[in-house]
């Protein structure tokens, strides 16, 4: 536990040194605010979804992260591109899956699996819905909320997790990661967030921008998630509504020190 | 006009309860903007335009808006697929329609004649310019703003309405919703909300929201302007400049409380 | 150099009153931000990207913006479609380029390559690499930021700017605006604006609307650049991190007078 806090640290201040280029497909709704997240936090994003240049972006970038919150054909056909090319690049770069609304419709459930099979994922992130839909056909999800509990969840992230051999991050109130052995609950975050849209999306891009400093995806996972959610409690000291928390989150992810984030991630391993 | 206040009140308290499900087709411009107005008030939006899932996503929902702000073919053959579903389901999930800058291009004129012809719109919230050129074909829009008065356009409205047994709103410095025989005039508003962009669309989708909640799409409607007015009045009292305008805005949306909505929202009925 | 405040004054002057039409084919990451920040500072903007619209549209309005952030083939094929109306048109609207990341893939440097020799572009606005690319295929882009200095790209711009009678702006810590014969130099701006994203193509859309009430694109470019990189230094007067300089910027483009402007804007003429 405490040698994650001192990883979240050290992540934080190789991002800040080091402005990894973070290669985003992602959805409409959240592509500028994801941008500023990773801007504010010291990453450098760039958004590129056209089949004929993404393998091109994705060499020059740390990681690479797919979003299927808005998707279409041609930018599935995109992801995958991308997705192969990052893990056949060396040193490989890390791929992170956000299957926004996986569970909801047949398209974006056999999107994710399809995604899943022909790439190598390195972290999916997801709700607790999505994370089932993962596994369980008949897992509901909500439009893009979850139906289910994190705890819900947490078995079919490990046998997933095992058997793709892909850490799994399930967001909620608080946070499980596991690799399929371990899991490690993060317990950072605010009631506000779910007030935002593309919170979840942003942690994703987060993820994406920790597994770039950081070999082990599971500690890049959860100092990631710390992060983020330590963000979003600092947002909510000032701010009491989505409007200003969503600005305050924003300057929160630029002002956090590393020091700041060693004392105040709150993990909890099993 | 008592009757609407409090209709104002009770929509809000069934949306806040209920938190409908919202499904917008809409522009890329607002996507982020509309998502975050319908959290904050307490609404759940998903935005999905990929011809293989709408249906499937729209029978999830409580609502349905289109909005042709950047309309592309598949996006229109998308629209339509998912307007025709919502009829088709029972319960009817309400379905509203912006033609944005209808009348602005032939294509964007046509395009809303075609999604009126072919599905069964619930509400239409448009500008006074984009509200004639639905009957009148040399009505021109500038761009996607106004270039008429919501009083030039009124009667093409009544009209219109009748005759599509649609009800609509024309928004403007004052607000206008018809359902062919009834007019409700709503005077909520503030002038820095035309400095904010897709505080039009936001409107529209505040009305899917309401509508969801509401069988009367006239009061649906008007008791959506209100809200979506008074939030901007509130924001007017402590912003003077359209960055913290809308920051605010979407504050208010999150703390009006039913009973200040009941007491300041503002009806005249013909 | 005291010509050109007085013309940076009566630029924002001119807009404020005329509100000029800006038709922006622009992507996906900054559409909002751009909308924003152009209602801000007085003027219209409208984005449209469908080819069966964009001739249409782009004869309504006072200049062209084309931005290849987030580029695919249909969009290319649209933004030279309107490129080339906007030329044809009587009084000729004004055409600005943002080649966003072009450099950074084979497919950006080539689609810029191909909509300059396809339409008559009056301003080219990009970051050191981004402007180093156009002339040098071997000049390389960090995904869409520079990693070339502002002078060292100079000379290719010169040479870019007589060969093509276009207007380059490099924009940087400071920028250089040439027309291949003089060059100006504006000393407006703030270290946060690389922050926040979509500053640099917010930029260019400032200075679409300035080249619509200003016959010359070299006054034009550079007086947008000291309005928008004014409005930074005032941001930065109240707000230490990008969520809340970023609402402060946009406040400052609806608030900073032409007077302010005069007085403020800081030009070189070599």
């Amino acid at each position: 536990m405490n040698k994650l806090n001192e990883k979240a640290a050290e992540n934080l201040i190789k991002i800040r040194k080091q402005t990894p280029l973070i290669h985003n497909i992602t959805n409409y709704v959240v592509m500028n605010f994801t941008a500023n997240v990773l801007l504010a936090m010291g990453a450098s994003p760039v958004m590129a979804h056209a089949e004929h240049e993404v393998e091109e972006m994705v060499a020059l970038s740390q990681a690479l992260v797919l979003n299927i919150g808005t998707l279409s054909d041609s930018w599935v056909r995109a992801m995958i591109k991308a997705g192969k090319k990052a893990s056949q690049t060396r040193p490989e770069i890390p791929v992170i899956l956000d299957p926004v609304g996986s569970g909801a419709t047949q398209y974006r459930t056999e999107t994710t699996a399809d995604i899943i099979q022909k790439t190598d994922i390195t972290v999916i992130r997801g709700n607790a819905s999505e994370i089932l839909s993962l596994y369980n056909e008949n897992a509901k999800t909500r439009g893009v909320d979850s139906a289910h509990s994190v705890t819900e969840s947490l078995e079919t992230a490990m046998t997933m997790s095992k058997k793709t051999n892909t850490v799994i991050a399930i967001t909620g109130p608080a946070d499980s990661v596991t690799d399929g052995e371990r899991v490690v609950t993060v317990k950072n975050g605010h009631p506000l967030m779910a007030c935002v849209t593309g919170t979840g999306c942003a942690a994703t891009a987060v993820t994406g921008a920790f597994c770039s400093v950081d070999d082990d995806p599971l500690s890049a996972a959860a100092t990631a998630l710390a992060f983020f959610g330590l963000a979003g409690e600092k947002a909510g000291e000032t701010a009491g509504a989505p409007g200003s928390f969503k600005t305050a989150l924003i300057d929160a992810l630029y002002t956090i020190t590393p020091e700041e984030l060693q004392r105040h991630s709150r993990f909890a391993v099993q």
